[in-house]
């Protein structure tokens, strides 16, 4: 199914991932403009990302609801910078059962409004508080450029939405959200994300301020990867999300609102992909271990099959796929699996029988280097020591990928160098208009201004005014 | 939060299961008419659903995958039973991006025709097939009446979906899935299912036959509760799916759906609630026990919680809740947890600890008759033979009950009488005009025809014709 090379990464990087995404069978286009369709494999990786999110949510004390598809359209215009965002990208129900709707229903692109009409309902002592639900959903966005798991009209995500007494707290969750991302994005997904705050204009529409982290790819664009918005009484006000507070007084809630999306997997992708496709961090990967065996006759193959399946057995614990396909060679099957980013193979060939050895290749060291004679007898512990060691090594890698492709411009023009190809760090004085003036002159945006800056402060790498922090400029998918 | 009794369900068996919807906090209506809001609860309930029936296909050999929401309109239109059992009751997208568009699209009702579109484009030789895919997602009809659960505009369900190069095999797995819809029903759900073939005017729009599991509700009404279509080659030729096969001949597949949904929720509440409110089984019930710690000051509060600490610590392998409120009694909570169905209940007070006991409260049985003295050193082999007795005791009751809510007619007046108040089981010609007579007579329709029968024949209960199989006729939600 994937005999042929993907176009390499420096000749068009758009060109292999598009490639890579429907030859690893990760997706499809659907028939409807801009769709997606998630095929089992890729399916499979954002399941895996579901449960490691998940794990966290509940570990944090949040839990999971399902709120309607359909929002009315009046909500949306209940806050007016949410309003304004979302309107351009609305798709419209205005047809129910052979009926013109009297009131035409939004798909929801985000779910701020309804969640907070039903939280107006169910809130009404400070003992509610607080409430902490997520949930798991589709959400559709009339985007008109689109890219699988980049950008599509229909997408997955969670959403996470909190109400909360007091701002400190709604601060906090944010906060906590934003590390718990980072977390996930860093220790299970081996994507060394960068966390901090969006500028303004960056924002999400109707936040008081936005949190993101925000990832390198192989062709050191950014992608923002997560959000973690505070919404300060914005939506309560709007909604009349009110409590009555220990001294029987009406207040208004602090809300937060916060999401990662199937635009994680085009993260994974873009951050440890090589010319022979995808290559997956053990902890999400759908197969960590794909065992392949060797044979040339049916008496060989008679021969190795045994082991194979003790060895399958051995590796209960993990998760394991044996291809033993007669129609293919063994060739054609490594090929196969290194396009699918399995982190690791195992070759059981007539010799390794004899010998009572097994050849483990790993995805992300090609060829000799990356092979490992293993005995028989230790494959659990030495397979689980080497999926643990790429783990570290595909995070090592990108870590460092991304730190040599961030510069600090000297000056205005050094900076319009840099983001050419790579992430320029710069003091910036928050005002829009330099912001805009970057965009304009190299289409680079602020990406997001860390949180554990060093300190001091500078002058505006744009209009040289006093600056306090320092942001990162990127271009960005 | 529910302090009011509901009204008995001898009563008003309708508002008895609304109101315990609602004050169970398993869901909530939401702002569009129809459609429904899924709170943290009810959603647990519903995650140990999937759970239970994900397990199930995943060790059948089936994967997951994602379709699109939308379907263009003229997919539809391609099978013409299809889009004739769908179409009035389709939503419709019309404004994308604030733009008309040129086709209208629809928000799935279902997926065959946009599955049956992909499978087109993945399916080429024998080698591809089986094509095993299930997805997980929400679905939009347009219902006039609706009710939380069992009928809502929006609902969520799984839907699968297989292709496979002949027609005994797709049999085949249309009758796997209803046996394992049926072993999911009775030993999770602990609800008796009856398995069965629907009537051709019962059947699945553009399927060959359709078969479901039936189950009784408290008041003796059917509830269709999950279903399974061979649709022969309907939509293989609608939609091309064809493949090669061995002798390099192109064939069109076989394809088959099945699916159960959140009504399956109703079906739980119904089958098992009191008039005390919800009666979960322990298998899904996403708290399995509560401990509600009982003290009249804070030297009692602080005596007591070690131990509850302790028990709670010894039940780490179960669903565990403590509800240590101070602002409300224990007698609150009982009600409380008793409205959530949660399956067993320690109460844990001042002279437990002395005692070194903790008093066990089944939800299936009230008053004394359902308390058990556990010595806390035996807690975990206790609880754990407590919850499989509650599981096997639903089980029992639910069957006996709707044994004993089942008659053979004697003639077509008895059948008339029977259905007012419980399931007819007779002898059928299988003919339409008949079913449609008892439905005009008496509102039973029928329900299914159960795949193993006492052999022999008889005469229909309407026409008095020949008949060769027997038929559940009842009143169906």
């Amino acid at each position: 199914m994937s005999e042929d090379k993907l176009t390499p990464r420096a000749e068009n990087y758009s060109e292999w991932y598009n490639q890579l995404v429907q030859r690893a069978e990760l997706a499809d286009y659907a028939p409807v403009r801009g769709c997606m369709v998630v095929r089992p494999y890729g399916w499979a990786l954002w399941e895996n990302i579901q449960q490691a999110l998940d794990g966290r949510f509940k570990a944090t004390g949040h839990v999971n609801a399902s709120f309607p598809l359909f929002i009315p359209m009046s909500f949306l215009e209940k806050e007016k910078e949410h309003v304004e965002g979302f309107s351009p990208e609305l798709a419209v129900v205005t047809i129910g059962g052979g009926q013109t709707l009297e009131e035409p229903l939004v798909v929801r692109p985000t779910s701020e409004t309804i969640i907070g009409h039903m939280y107006s309902k169910w809130i009404k002592s400070y003992r509610d508080l607080p409430v902490l639900i997520n949930q798991w959903a589709n959400v559709v966005r009339w985007e008109m450029r689109t890219r699988l798991f980049l950008r599509t009209l229909e997408f997955f995500w969670q959403e996470g939405h909190t109400a909360h007494a007091t701002a400190q707290e709604a601060e906090e969750e944010t906060r906590r959200i934003l590390d718990l991302y980072t977390d996930f994005a860093v220790n299970e997904a081996a994507v060394p994300v960068v966390p901090g705050l969006k500028s303004k204009t960056e924002k999400f529409a109707g936040a008081l301020h936005s949190y993101s982290i925000e990832a390198m790819m192989g062709d050191t664009k950014a992608l923002q990867s997560g959000t973690s918005h505070n919404l300060g009484q914005n939506f309560a006000k709007a909604f009349e999300i009110q409590y009555l507070d220990q001294n029987n007084q009406l207040q208004h809630c602090w809300t937060t609102s916060w999401g990662v999306s199937t635009r994680f997997v085009g993260a994974i992708i873009m951050t440890h992909g090589d010319d022979q496709g995808l290559i997956l961090p053990p902890r999400l990967a759908p197969i960590q271990i794909v065992i392949v065996p060797i044979f040339r006759s049916d008496e060989e193959f008679s021969l190795v099959m045994p082991v194979v399946e003790q060895v399958k057995a051995a590796l209960a614990g993990f998760r394991v796929k044996v291809d033993d396909r007669s129609e293919v060679t063994p060739g054609f099957k490594y090929h196969d699996w290194e396009m699918r980013g399995v982190p690791l193979r195992l070759e059981i060939g007539p010799k390794d029988v004899q010998n009572g050895t097994v050849m483990a290749a790993r995805r992300d060291i090609p060829g000799k280097a990356g092979k490992t004679l293993i005995q028989q007898d230790q494959i659990a512990a030495q397979v689980s020591e080497l999926l643990k060691t790429i783990q570290a090594s595909l995070l090592q890698r990108a870590t460092e990928f991304r730190d040599s492709n961030i510069h600090e411009p000297k000056d205005y023009a050094d900076l319009q160098n840099i983001v050419q190809n790579g992430w320029a760090y710069a003091w910036w004085c928050e005002d829009a208009a330099c912001e805009a003036k970057v965009k304009e002159d190299t289409k680079a945006t602020t990406r997001c201004i860390p949180l554990d800056q060093e300190g001091g402060s500078g002058r505006c790498i744009v209009c040289g005014q006093p600056a306090a922090r320092k942001v990162y400029f990127a271009r960005a998918y």
